[in-house]
């Protein structure tokens, strides 16, 4: 995955989240999650960390390390479904963590090089 | 925040927490994780898990709105130190939810547009 | 329940879940859990505490308590099973919990009255 | 401990949780989750659940054991705050335990030998 491929999944993945609001319920898992209500995306939200913190104190090699990466990608991924639910988007999130870590100088620097 | 700096957010913030794992102990709250080791790094996880439902449970208006982004903000963050220690990083989480969603259709769309 | 029968509960399950140990994985949900091993029991674990904390923020009138005790019940539950699993008991649970909280006076005051 | 000490221990506790309901919020570490409210005890809750699964990873030899036993304590404490918060105790947790599992024909057979 090259870097500018890299960047774009988050909001990518926030439009396909979008979109599925108004499929049917039996069309996808996310539309299918929906359906079910916010009790249920909360529900798998804390599933996921559970199984991150297994998956992190097994990670022992590359299979291991597999493991944890997944468990986490399922994290991120359910915690965009509460937040297209909620009509809110990943966009807003990074726009915390930026203005937190005063990542816009680091991300200038690495634009120029 | 335009999307040119949005997109570069998480992998500018896996720097960050790369550098500071040379960093002293007492130099900051991501040196002082590193320093508490794994299980520490784990218990926020879950913790942050936990604060992400209730905040989605109280999550009315934009008072709401804004404490919901916070905590999902700071689940990310968590969940990218773990990354760091283990020597992973986010672009490798992010590869996963590509490939799985079948986002480059969608990401090379955008950037035509 | 009356308190004689009331007080027997987790000790007459900790012989239930230990019996179990012995018996074929399809025979029944414990056996099962067994079967599976400590990473599944503990995404159980898991997965009652979050069901815990949205019952909770859920729980309105007298529907809504009762839906509390149940989730309550299995977070205890698969506590439990995980203690058996590891070759312990509620009992030693509830020896930590009675020297932590000086409860042996309470206990004698009530075997009294 | 003896087993009529330990069948005690859990109702003892709920009546201990009840009475610092009218404690000031300084007096007690129960006294202070009540005054910061329910979020407050969920936030716990979890915490606790987490540091479970954790404690579970780590469970080799004695001390591990001892460690897992402590945090299974916490949680069940927590879960106990939780109860008392909303009106609630023990006692109609292990009244679903035992009709859950049939228990009172155990705990008859028990208190019979």
């Amino acid at each position: 995955m090259d870097k500018a491929t890299n960047n774009d999944v988050l909001s990518a993945l926030d439009k396909v989240l979008q979109e599925r609001k108004n499929a049917a319920a039996d069309s996808s898992y996310v539309a299918s999650l929906y359906e079910k209500g916010l009790n249920r995306i909360l529900e798998k939200v804390g599933e996921e960390a559970s199984e991150v913190i297994i998956a992190a104190k097994d990670c022992e090699g590359e299979k291991g390390q597999d493991a944890l990466l997944g468990e986490v990608a399922d994290l991120w991924f359910h915690s965009m479904v509460l937040l297209a639910q909620q009509g809110l988007s990943s966009a807003q999130v990074l726009a915390i963590l930026e203005e937190r870590f005063g990542l816009s100088g680091h991300i200038e620097k690495a634009a120029r090089s």
